[in-house]
């Protein structure tokens, strides 16, 4: 009953920010005026400058404080980079139809929700039976009506199923759904064998059709295309990075989440490009002593909760991969708490082996907790080479860096060439991934597997991405391993990208700013978005007191001078009380109010704590500028000036 | 050819301004690996950061300064948005193809091309003729190698078809294309007639291929669909503005005008929503006595050049319609010579009556010169209500205002219907522009048609925008005045829209800023941007004076600073001379550079002036913020701090 509680409240208070949203502004769902279309928000007024100040900070905090490239690709791709980045052939959902109305559905998302149904009413049930026996028997009619408990054999089967849910291939998906009899929801009609559905939004290019396109499904491609005159730009060394932000698109089956699953969302991505052989971070020793929730593989296969834990020790131990990694995941975890997410709801996940690209080193997912659960923001993913190479296969143009050697080397060159023609005519479809797998083992794997074949001709290999084994010979892979005098080599750079949802970071920026203020007298319950100053939509509302001219003329001059400032602010001249408008103001945010009144000075008040200070004319600019900056906090500002009292306000009001 | 030397000249500034642009990455053409696709360009690191910073200063004097709503919106379309606002109906270019290779032309650039390349190849022919009119003779081996002059017919003829060019309808196109012999060009083959291609990049919207969706062709749409909300969300009063910044897309059919003319850039669009009785605006005053270069219908008509015109005149006497559009011309004006453009090539040239849409009450294009001629770059309009009543037709939503009399007033109410059955079967097609137009009439037209009608139970009705005339009889249209008294009205309120396209302003801006530095003794020519510190991408550079740790360490904390008082600066440590590290900032037009040396105080360098003066440690940070936000121009720095003798410059290079 507790979790249900739960869970009623977290839909409810999900219910009572999405109305405050709407209401608002913050979000308008698209095109409403013709019944809108699902997976699309429009970001009004106040949403729009939300998303222009955590942009504004995100530059700040990354590409300024950490000496990026910025650039900025175009959307409408073509479909060579995206069948070279793998999106063509693997971005896709598995999808099942409904066999008479066509309308479509995720295949997992339907047997998720069949098996949390039924494992929730089988509880219900079992807890009715335990309350009132008795009562099992009289109401029943004929045995067909009546639920039965689930066996603990099905039960079991269903947890399982549901536990192993995103692992399921697409013809096990279809066989767990004709195995539950699981029906289209509302028509109950038969469904389709699940088949994969591509989600990248297509369009042709030009008009003679024969040139396809994509819109772009992450902004990532544009900076590997462009690695070249990138690392150019940096005097042709590493480590460099380059940033974009921009839209990216998805075009979800059916999406549910409201704005945290759309259709069309901002992302900002980072590509750090380092020697694959040195990933350590100059910087790393300044956020080594950071402390940040992680929740490592180790802890997650053992069904524990995610450990507080040093940054610095998590490098190293080894839990996170390297020291760039690391740096990242801690300048993310300041990135995050300084828009306003609160610590305590924000945790870094490793990714499980099974979730992971097979040639990713290691990945983390910043997941920040909101109502709709833990839900990933930011995706620390360290790449290898392997978008780098994909691009320089399909494009034929090479992208690497140099390094020279201070002196002539002896280097041990290892080389191994998959004889693909083989492979292929034995493994098929399997060659690829087999071959892919093969190209990236590490020196030891690789000898072993020389040795092995060279011993036993045979030899089985497991590409650990997938669970596969096949069975090689030695005639299937070259291993070879010499000793060359070079004066320095050509390597592909490995990357480290951090890549943000700016949009699911807002959402749950708003659930976590987001409080009812208790009534009191002569007050309704109210409520209030607490962002800190810098990420607040606007920074400041004007008031005159009353509607008398004067004051209109006065707050007018002091809202140009904010504005010439620098500080976004808002005149309100509409007359309604001055309750009214500090609660219309607190609605959405704004850190300080400025009522303007008879007196020389004016009223400033703080929406948190609801304290007012006089300030003189002259100042009162300089002081709301460097409340907003964040150079000055309301504490010395209150400290400063003459605090007006509970009775003084309660007069106004 | 004093013609064609400027010509020449100009395409020479082009070619050296592309090569900047291209070769600091300002401009990357996109998908470069995979050869490019045409019409699409990437930001490089300083293209991007002078479109942020253009952005920001847009937000600035837009949003903020007139206190607008900034909303934003997906690019994704669904088809009815579109289809309401005649996007699909009408955005379209006319197309011919090689009918045996299939690759697709513009119909107006084919002819244009043959008919300006048959002109110059004329004036060319009578020239030679008049230098050596004995030549001709000799030179002659068959009659039909021989190019004849044109004869005046001939030559009228092309010349009227030039100066039509815009005005030629699809089968007018076709007939132009076979009576001059055009073919296809390189291929020389056959073409098809011209048919009109539609130049949205259309998609479709989730899975199920019912939905269908266009990349949108400007950002204003999604505006008017949120009209009602941003009208509540502005008190229900009027006027009030909104604004979006964002993607546009159009699948042009051959784009071939480099950065001027792509597929997919960025616009920054206002609608300043009016009562179409009082278009009258708050603030004219403080701009009427601005001076600009305006280029009214009346002498491009009379092929006289542009006047120079203040703008208080110019709405005084009816050439421009009203105060607001007068306004934002000026606001427009101050915005583009802010950011950079020279204010000697930029002009406001009038819509003539044949390119205005019918609906438009006047317009606007902000025009700027450069090597492509004088190109439009911003567009301001005077909708009229046309927008937000095609929404309400289409969606069934009333988009209007509403407006409440002090008094009860007795209204003259004039309604004018036509009768869209009778005059469908009577026009065909040509009812909606009909009936359109018919609703558009003011009252004096109204009455006099009426009056007409009544007496001879027939009219001639004239569509000014495309010149058609038809014949009305009474049944075909109702128009009524009568006396009601009311207690307000609702209204649709007129739109005037100012739309910039920002990637074009780029563009020019930097051409405008661009200049080649004479060379002097010990350095090279070199070419620099003048950008406003506003603009410049960057504002500072730091530089150590040579490769010491001690410099390189002071240098990276005079950096640190920089960027924590916001200031956006790049450290070069690369150890190239000082004079090629200049050469390379003035290249990118950085305006201000920090050399560090061995010495308390630091080096600050202006990069047009070349100018030099040593500023304390302490105070550097404070001085190049104030120079790079514009609070302190360079002129104040160099009086107030000890300036550099040439002599000491040389002694460091």
């Amino acid at each position: 009953m507790a979790t249900t509680d739960v869970a009623m409240n977290r839909e409810a208070f999900k219910t009572l920010v999405k109305n405050t949203l709407e209401r608002r502004l913050f979000y308008i769902p698209s095109y409403k005026i013709y019944g809108g279309v699902a997976g699309f928000y429009d970001y009004g007024p106040w949403g729009c400058q939300v998303e222009t100040n955590v942009l504004n900070l995100w530059r700040q905090h990354f590409v300024m404080e950490e000496d990026m490239w910025e650039i900025r690709c175009p959307c409408v791709t073509p479909e060579v980079v995206l069948k070279a980045s793998g999106h063509v052939d693997k971005f896709t959902d598995l999808m099942v139809k409904d066999l008479k109305l066509g309308s479509c559905f995720r295949a997992d998302h339907l047997l998720k929700d069949f098996l949390t149904k039924a494992l929730e009413d089988d509880a219900r049930l079992v807890a009715e039976r335990a309350a009132a026996p008795q009562a099992v028997v009289p109401d029943r009619k004929s045995k067909k009506n009546v639920a039965e408990p689930l066996t603990p054999e099905q039960k079991l089967r269903m947890q399982s199923d549901l536990a192993g849910l995103d692992e399921f291939s697409g013809p096990e998906l279809g066989e767990k759904i004709k195995a539950y009899s699981i029906k289209a929801p509302e028509s109950g009609n038969d469904l389709s064998d699940p088949y994969p559905f591509n989600l990248m939004f297509s369009t042709q290019i030009g008009p003679t059709g024969t040139l396809h396109g994509y819109m772009r499904p992450e902004t990532a491609q544009g900076i590997f295309v462009n690695f070249r005159d990138l690392y150019y730009e940096s005097g042709n060394k590493l480590p460099f990075a380059a940033a974009q932000i921009g839209s990216a698109y998805r075009n979800e089956i059916a999406p549910r989440q409201g704005p945290m699953r759309v259709r069309e969302f901002t992302m900002a991505e980072i590509e750090h490009f380092v020697n694959p052989d040195d990933k350590s971070h100059p910087k790393f020793k300044s956020v080594e002593n950071l402390v940040v929730y992680l929740f490592p593989r180790a802890e997650q296969m053992a069904l524990r909760d995610h450990v507080e834990m040093r940054i610095g020790d998590a490098v190293a131990q080894g839990i996170v991969d390297n020291e760039t990694l690391g740096y990242f995941i801690a300048r993310t975890y300041l990135f995050l708490t300084k828009l306003g997410i609160d610590k305590k709801r924000l945790r870094f996940r490793q990714h499980l082996a099974n979730e992971m690209a097979h040639y990713a080193q290691d990945c983390w997912d910043a997941e920040i907790e909101c109502s709709y659960g833990w839900f990933e923001c930011v995706g620390c993913a360290d790449r290898s080479a392997y978008d780098l190479k994909a691009h320089t296969a399909k494009s034929g143009q090479e992208l690497t860096a140099y390094e020279s050697f201070a002196e002539p080397k002896d280097v041990v060159q290892l080389t191994i060439v998959p004889n693909k023609k083989v492979l292929g005519k034995e493994f098929r479809r399997d060659q690829k991934i087999l071959s892919e797998s093969l190209e990236a083992m590490n020196r030891e794997e690789a000898l072993a597997l020389k040795a092995k074949l060279e011993e036993k001709e045979k030899a089985t290999y497991k590409v650990c991405s997938t669970g596969q084994e096949f069975t090689l010979t030695k005639e299937m892979v070259a291993i070879e391993e010499k000793v060359v005098k070079t004066h320095g080599r050509n390597f592909t750079p490995s990357v480290i990208e951090p890549s943000f949802g700016i949009g699911r970071i807002m959402y749950c920026l708003y659930e976590h700013c987001f409080y009812l203020r208790p009534a009191v007298p002569g007050e309704q319950v109210s409520s209030v978005f607490r962002f800190p100053p810098i990420v607040a939509p606007i920074k400041c509302t004007v008031f005159p007191l009353m509607q008398r001219e004067v004051l209109n003329v006065k707050s007018k001059a002091m809202s140009n001078g904010l504005t010439r400032a620098g500080v976004s602010n808002k005149l309100d001249i509409t007359g309604r009380s001055i309750g009214k408008r500090y609660a219309r103001t607190d609605e959405v945010g704004i850190p300080f109010a400025i009522t303007v009144d008879f007196d020389e000075g004016v009223t400033v008040r703080e929406r948190d704590s609801k304290q007012q200070v006089r300030i003189p004319d002259a100042e009162v600019v300089d002081v709301v500028r460097d409340l907003s900056n964040g150079t000055v906090v309301w504490e010395d500002v209150a400290a400063k000036y003459k605090l007006v009292t509970v009775a003084e306000i309660e007069a106004e009001l």
